[in-house]
């Protein structure tokens, strides 16, 4: 999962972007970068890093002009976190193009070869950003045949790269002395949207993972971009828009809602917020049915995610809702001195029990999700030394079975608590008096009540479908051999796991 | 406010004094510093900044041995920010000592006279804990009279220190050579605890400003310093400890249980929580005499610290209690480019409204407290904007109207919306609907409720009442001047005015 | 001017490449740049600053790989010292190619313009050096028409690159995958030679802009690199070459030989400090021929570069030589403090006389060369104040009277002391009793010397010849309009100056 | 050995004061630091590097002030290099003092314990710049009785510290509030000057170890410091001196004149440059009677420092003088990369000869000193290697037998090539045909010669003969000891051997 931002201005679009990006900063902790263009000459800062690292002032300095992309990383499942793949990317032949995307190419591998064999095209890291990016510039070369640019040759050539890639990918890109591009796949799996601005000189447009992204810095939400459509705008402030892939089918993923995307953000006409709300219900529903009435004193939330969701939960069961968890903000490192042992990390330092709310009482504890169940169990023990007399532990999203290969970080299968493992199982894996999982089909169904024009989600963590077709046993066990691999090369291993921490606390 | 931590162990304390600073980071995001004693010879590192961008790897090398102490900073009225104002502050004569305080010395610019008119000791900065440094080291001279030292001795010290300084102060400190020194002032008006651990080795000792900094780390709070006492714990571990005030009367600062402590912490016998949870009960007590039954459709707090009293007011007058607003964690700067229009930073940015929570309906917002009463007009609005019918306004404290001279870095009287208006005039700045405000001594009885053995409190911001007697009119003159001196002398705007924003999350 | 270095080895090149750009670092103390080929994937950083300055430990681990290029830049007329211009440059399609050069085109503008037109290659700096690469790039695939390289094609391109470009160029260059390519320009105007080490594995080769760069490093210099020739490496070592150019004629740049280059290093067959000997012995019998016998009591060089020629000056006249010049090696910074006035900076920081050597006699100061005479009138107004008798100015280079188009960075016409200025004019600018300048003829004549198939050289600064036929008086006049107008548009001067003044004592 | 100045002026300082380190920075590359005094605060700045690293803006900004004092430090036998001991140190009792020194107490150890059982002061590192500081601090408390201060006090106070401390030292301090103070050992081992300017304002002084640091930034030299003598000058620019010792007696360190002080110096009365002139003279009296006539071709100095003593040999001898050896000032760092072997450095990346300089020739190569002979070895083996026919080694300063204990860092005796071995053997060591060696007594006549004032010096390293009286076989064992402790423990090393290899340039 990443975040990213593309805009066309009048004025100077520096800071308008580095704002955005700090909204969208939940989307991805591990880079940041920002490249804006100055008429046709582009300007480029990324590094690894929060965006409030990554920026010093000199950076901005060197980041002048009108219009621009920007992006936030989370590393995706197998990707290593290298400061060479942060984004945005360049080519300069043709035109000159720089491109930041969200998402993830299923067949990056086999594009890499290719355009390397066919187009001698050399790609020189790992990203699939930078395969995308090059199948990208190849089809504007082939629609274009060397001339001048206009809406339609671009627009052909998002046409023949949605025939080529696979996968999941919502971009930003600029070309040189021409404008912005932005484009979703055909599935619409990843969320792209756009806003617009009235100002003294015309209206502006702006394109933002989240639509957040544009109305904290002022923007209007005007529409998501629909699944497979480009939108271009030259650099006069014009807007084209084109439908360019064959079969569009919006799967959104159903993720965003559960927990990835911010519950202010509003993903193809549902408000985040409202989703929540809406599988608390059906929790709630869930629970009524499975657990006995007198037997949940408190209902209570693990912040901030699963709030929405509990505080549902609560007012359908007509239960008190207690806020026992208090989180900390302030995360720092541990460090390795020669000669000196590692103090082992408390989980009081992330999180704290207020006795008051545990002490001889019954307590559903309410999460978004459960993915390894490491976290789960660590809760839970710490309700118990808290006083809790009985724990009961409620999912708002169904059992995270399978890994997810449109982007986001998912552990292997080997290491999901419910691949593999019955109810009772993984309710005595994490150590519960009683677990509840919301079912898939009311997950979706909370969704597509608020939003009934939405069909299917791109929901494979949970039904185990991959939409794009491509994925079958031996490309995940291909991915989790890679991504071992990986982990066992080294470094990795700390920095992922730091971040499957700060997963606890998501979209905050 | 700042925050302390001190502790003599068996094995390396650097990474120990940094965990329990960032458990502590709520109370200071100024500047941070950590000294370290390794046998009689000390290591320090300081600066400003957060605590994780303070430390780096080179700096926690340089920071060898098992007793130290740490600090991080909020500034305080009338003091300007500056880098060699950090702390820990060290003297080499007598006998070598490092100390970090939380608090503000009264009298500070007389003492500071004082000692280089008749010790010519020179006193290099403007901070009053390099003045109360130097008072102790002066103290520790006259007892000692230049033998060896032991705790008798410097009990005497602190005893004579008590007699000279006015004023706040919870004291962390290292005698080079023989241990570590612990103090609270005869008012106790800012917290000091103190937690132990056992080891393998044998029982240790630590100091920390709250509780959570002890527990955090896996120590156990034994209690509360008591006011005036001192604590002295040798290299070897072994504690001692001695009344050293000749009238210590307990007076906590009542700000403490509004605001400025992380709910997970227990001062003065007193979980704040449950004191932020009495202090709803109070406040709904005041709500339902002032505000008709079917005025409110739901109560709302103000994330994070208002949450408890919030759940609270809900909870006692049985309405819905709802999160509305969500909180951006994610701060960043305004960059000033030459030639270039600064964008106004938009609230939105910081706190957004779910319009679903808000359309159509009465909502009771409640907040811990109202000081300059923009950022309330703020969140007014921004419910008008989602919607609402009508905006009910709580503050879970009552109005704040007078300076803090005890180290909370407050603005000027007439900065603050409650000093020299009516209730009416207040609700009107606001721009809600309606306006309640807790009493005082309701406030105070809800702390008491839970330790009644506290009899009173430092609660001059509310009741204009100075417990060390020696604040008058003159006296906050002289202090306003000064800082709006020192404000107008720049740098310091932008950064304070940034202060203020962040206020508003506080002790999260 | 500008330092380059390319190597295939069978082991990490990093530290090699930094060790040889150390040894190069006279040739350009502006930015530096590293690009290491790791199997098919490119490694770089670079930055401003020295060598020493930009390469930290994280970037040097950042570096892997058998392969790769290195570079030191000395900012060339017209173009500004931009961090994005730094060098070496990368360009993905054809191939992967990343290069670094020495030199100046002297048509790149035309060729950008071009590019982008007929072949949709965006060009996204100012540098030549991107220009040069994309023409490289370019010719590459139409030599290749997108199949595998091998020599012969990658010859064919160069011979392509050879008709499109004017101007000096040395360049060293990798194709990923493939191996390194090193190019001399058709004149051969910079230097650029061919070194080899016998490792335990083979033989392995390594090109760098001076001899001295590969001997200091443990290589053998095998030979310069022809005019037009190409010098291809593959990645197991192999060596292949081929003249490519259609009419390749040796111009070396006969300033190498006066100034810019080490005087441990050969080009061209001629020792650089034999060459410097040589024209002192020429300069000797023009001083013989002009200045009295007896008017003379000591020779003097000015620290480092003129010692060789004053020293022969001295043997040759049977004059006593004498250092009465001490040159300081540490040089700072002045600091703009806001509200301070800037204290001028004196000569005497950077240069010092020994009153003994000065007083009472007549001194013959000897230099390499005299550009804008400002430096030269500081020097004799120094050898007066130590007590000077009478000061005769003697320099081994004729009058520089043009610029210079080929990469050296000289200032306007109207800046050089000798540009439309009689010998007395000058004589009197500079302040000295007496003015001896080289011949033109005899300071080619010293260099032959030593190497007679040099039959002539690239002199332009000294006799206004432009060897590559496309520089007329409107050239130069736009150049200068420009370099002025880069000049006024700030920041450049500060620096430029002080580039100045570090030339007085260049390639030390 | 280390580099002093203090000022006090009416304008700001720091630039000045950065400006003289810069002119001084031979003497010490370790470390940096400058203090002002801005009213009666101090602002300070220090750390390990180059002054030209060591100073950015921000750190300038934070240098307000018209008076105040600096350093580089260049690390003395047995100590650390670590960034706790950079200089200037401070203590604030009594009075505010910060203070610098260039030099080596030989009893600290002893005056460290003695004064924290006598007067508590603690130290806090094993610096003895600290333990200096403290003694005056001490000094100043009991000759003022905690008055105010004037010039009589201070003086009696500096008495008191000569009376207490042993071996040698230079000082600049500052006494807030009061001005600064300038004061000499009472054999004038250190060299002290003092140096003025007139301003607007009237006249201004300044101190430095050296008079290029005050010529180098307008000042002129008015006289030496006297030995044992105290310079007191006030905040209003006021000077008072005061010979504070009882029986001073001039014993310059002659290792200035061989090798340390820069040759635009003038130290007690002598010009250094002149001084090496004339130990030329003697070196060639000596060479004269020991090497026959015809069996010199050239005379070769190792450049930089020992051209003097070559020019001056050649001269004498009527023979050729011939620069052959060329410096490359660049030095970079080895990268330890991990699995990756470290190359070699070649002695070619700082030193190479020139062949044409060599061949077939007797070369008399001249070096100011030898100390392990390790140098001399590798330049002997360049010089054959370039072709020379025979090769003699002669050495400006007579052999280095013994270790330093003022403040020069010299390795261990059995280190020393000279120590313990006959002449023979080091010419086998060195590898020269044959080597010569100045007398003892001709170096001393050298420079007496000049000012025949100087009866004697402190040549401790040559002869033996520690001046201070506290010297035997014991304190010279525990040195070593301590040192090869400090070695073996580690980093040291690198470091150390870095530092020795530096110093074959010395004064440059």
């Amino acid at each position: 999962m990443c975040g990213i931002v593309g805009v066309v201005s009048a004025t100077p679009v520096n800071q308008l972007i580095y704002d955005s990006l700090l909204l969208l900063q939940h989307r991805g902790q591990d880079a940041a970068g920002i490249a804006t263009a100055n008429g046709s000459t582009f300007h480029m800062h990324k590094a690894n890093g929060l965006v409030r690292d990554v920026f010093r002032t000199r950076n901005m300095r060197g980041l002048p002009g009108a219009a621009g992309i920007g992006q936030v990383r989370y590393p995706t499942a197998g990707s290593a976190s290298s400061e060479e793949e942060a984004q945005p990317f360049y080519v300069n032949a043709p035109y000159g193009i720089i491109l930041a995307h969200n998402g993830n190419l299923t067949n990056w591998q086999q594009l890499r070869e290719e355009m390397f064999r066919r187009d001698r095209r050399h790609i020189n890291t790992h990203s699939d950003t930078e395969v995308l990016l090059n199948v990208l510039a190849d089809e504007l070369q082939r629609a274009s045949n060397g001339t001048s640019l206009d809406p339609e040759i671009i627009f052909a050539a998002v046409a023949g790269m949605h025939r080529r890639v696979r996968g999941s990918y919502a971009i930003a890109a600029q070309i040189a002395g021409y404008g912005m591009l932005a484009v979703r796949d055909p599935f619409g799996i990843r969320p792209l949207c756009l806003g617009s601005i009235e100002t003294a000189t015309g209206k502006e447009w702006m394109v933002a993972s989240e639509s957040v992204a544009l109305e904290g810095i002022g923007y209007k939400l005007e529409r998501d971009v629909a699944p497979g459509e480009a939108i271009f705008i030259d650099l006069d402030g014009k807007l084209y828009t084109k439908q360019c892939a064959d079969n569009p089918l919006l799967n959104s993923c159903i993720f965003e809602y559960v927990y990835l995307a911010r519950p202010d953000s509003c993903i193809d006409g549902v408000p985040v917020y409202d989703a929540r709300l809406r599988m608390g219900d059906y929790l709630a529903e869930k629970i009524r049915s499975e657990v006995s009435a007198g037997d949940i004193d408190v209902v209570m939330p693990i912040p901030d995610s699963s709030r929405p969701a509990a505080m549902q939960v609560a007012n359908k069961l007509g239960l008190n809702y207690r806020e026992g968890f208090f989180k900390n903000r302030y995360v720092g490192r541990t460090f390795i001195m020669p000669g000196q042992a590692v103090r082992k990390k408390s989980v009081r330092q992330k999180l704290n029990a207020m006795g008051v709310e545990f002490k001889g009482k019954n307590v559903l504890i309410v999460d978004d999700s459960i993915v390894r169940g490491t976290t789960s169990f660590e809760i839970v023990q710490m309700a118990r030394d808290a006083g809790a007399n009985k724990v009961i532990f409620a999912s708002a999203a169904p059992p995270v079975k399978f890994p997810n290969v449109y982007g986001i970080d998912m552990p292997t299968r080997s290491e999901l608590v419910a691949h593999g493992r019955s109810h009772d199982e993984i309710c005595r894996m994490i150590g519960a008096d009683q677990l509840v999982y919301q079912d898939v089909e009311a997950m979706k169904q909370a969704v597509r009540d608020i939003n009934p024009a939405l069909k299917d989600f791109e929901a494979s963590c949970f039904d185990g479908k991959y939409i794009t077709g491509d994925i079958d046993e031996a490309y995940l066990d291909r991915l989790e051999t890679a991504r071992s691999e990986a982990d066992r090369e080294g470094g990795g291993d700390t920095e992922r796991s730091q971040l499957h921490l700060q997963r606890s606390g998501g979209n905050e």
